[in-house]
């Protein structure tokens, strides 16, 4: 992609947080040099990370977001009626700052009255949460820097705990082209905590590859088999109940990743 | 990707070919600048554009390729036992002559005996075919230089004369994140000549956005509605029937580019 300006450029207290002007897909973010997100393509990560599980919970009314200081997971969290407050666990002030400022169509609704921003660790925070989210989502960076963390076994055992019992919880598990060994192993460590795992994609043009996937832990209900009468309409530009299913259904190689 | 060396270059009657050794992607085959296909990720490509065709009729005996003359698609398509004859029409010899020299385990089946190699202009093939084929594959460039006629009303209108009575085609038609207008200009003059036209995507990591359309028109048999048995098991990396049948289902902004 051709880079017409840089909006802003800052080594932060954990990591390095670029904005920069884009020809094809506007403003962007980068941490550590790894694409957040962008104008043009964002409502894909965002949407598919926030619907599957939502509507895979059948009433989700306490959220937790782990990282994605965007505000776009948080957005479309907070298109389900349901949901009575979510908390953003972000690590790193500065994603938010930038974000509001840079990117104000992602992060704009983290000023809405059911949001609730803790700057913090978000793994500090899961050890300290018990029996309290009905879905979380870990919208983190690879497993460098900060997100180191967000890649363990204990980390996932965590989250089991800070959901309630029928909780659900999402990770992004990036992509199966160059990282099939990490999602192997968090498929695998996921699958020994939580009684249903499953692993979706979705196109993401600006991500490596283009095609990311996203790994679930549900301890009750199977996101593959959500009734047809559970999905509402939404304002979306990606998700529909269609790609709700058919993003379970993984081309050969990718099912063979975690066979 | 990092270009490691380049094997081939040159100016042939009908366009710039090259071929480069990739650093991820192993070798890779560009005309006119645009990626044709990698080592590394071609089998999504030819086997979308072969199966899912090839599955939606019930007995493919006789199938047309035109363009495709790095013999990915020929390959998948002698998979199908039905098949007792596949024609190439390839406009540029000499992409069949290095893709046999560089790119060996995609084109190493166009010495296949149920192979028959036509170096020539597959507009003009089309033109002169009658009732002939059950399926045809439209496996060519953007529609620029040689291909500018594989995307006009007039060559679909060839392909329907060409094909049987419940004749199958399909043609690859770019992504949707920057070809919108290309995708909704091909589905509705196929519309107007098919009774039933479907769009599909697929994954394709070196092509631009990652996201790839592929458009079929059809006289009579449904793709969507394949019934089970009609699958068998095919040695394949990312085509399933569970694919199949997945990647007609279209994020919202794709689907309403063809509303």
């Amino acid at each position: 992609m051709k880079i017409k300006r840089t909006l802003h450029t800052e080594q932060t207290e954990f990591q390095k947080l670029e904005v920069v002007e884009t020809e094809e897909f506007g403003n962007m973010l980068f941490l550590d040099g790894m694409v957040m997100t962008s104008q043009k393509d964002e409502f894909v990560y965002h949407e598919m990370m926030a619907h599957v599980p939502l509507f895979t919970h059948p009433k989700p009314e306490y959220v937790l977001v782990v990282g994605g200081g965007d505000g776009g997971v948080i957005r479309e969290v907070l298109k389900h009626p349901s949901v009575k407050k979510v908390t953003l666990a972000e690590i790193d002030g500065k994603v938010i700052e930038y974000s509001k400022k840079y990117l104000p169509e992602i992060a704009g609704k983290l000023d809405d009255p059911r949001v609730e921003v803790k700057v913090g660790d978000g793994f500090m925070h899961i050890a300290q949460s018990e029996n309290q989210y009905d879905c979380i989502m870990v919208d983190s960076t690879e497993p460098v820097g900060p997100a180191v963390n967000l890649f363990t076994k204990g980390f996932y055992a965590g989250i089991s705990k800070a959901l309630k019992e029928d909780g659900v919880f999402v990770a992004q598990t990036d992509n199966p082209w160059f990282k099939a060994d990490l999602i192997k192993n968090v498929y695998h460590d996921v699958k020994e905590i939580f009684p249903i795992t499953r692993l979706y994609t979705a196109n993401i043009p600006t991500y490596p590859s283009g095609l990311w996937t996203f790994t679930i832990g549900s301890k009750k209900y199977d996101p593959i088999e959500v009734s047809d009468d559970r999905f509402f309409d939404l304002d979306s530009k990606y998700y529909t109940k269609e790609i709700h299913k058919a993003a379970f259904a993984l081309p050969k190689f990718v099912s063979e990743i975690i066979k």
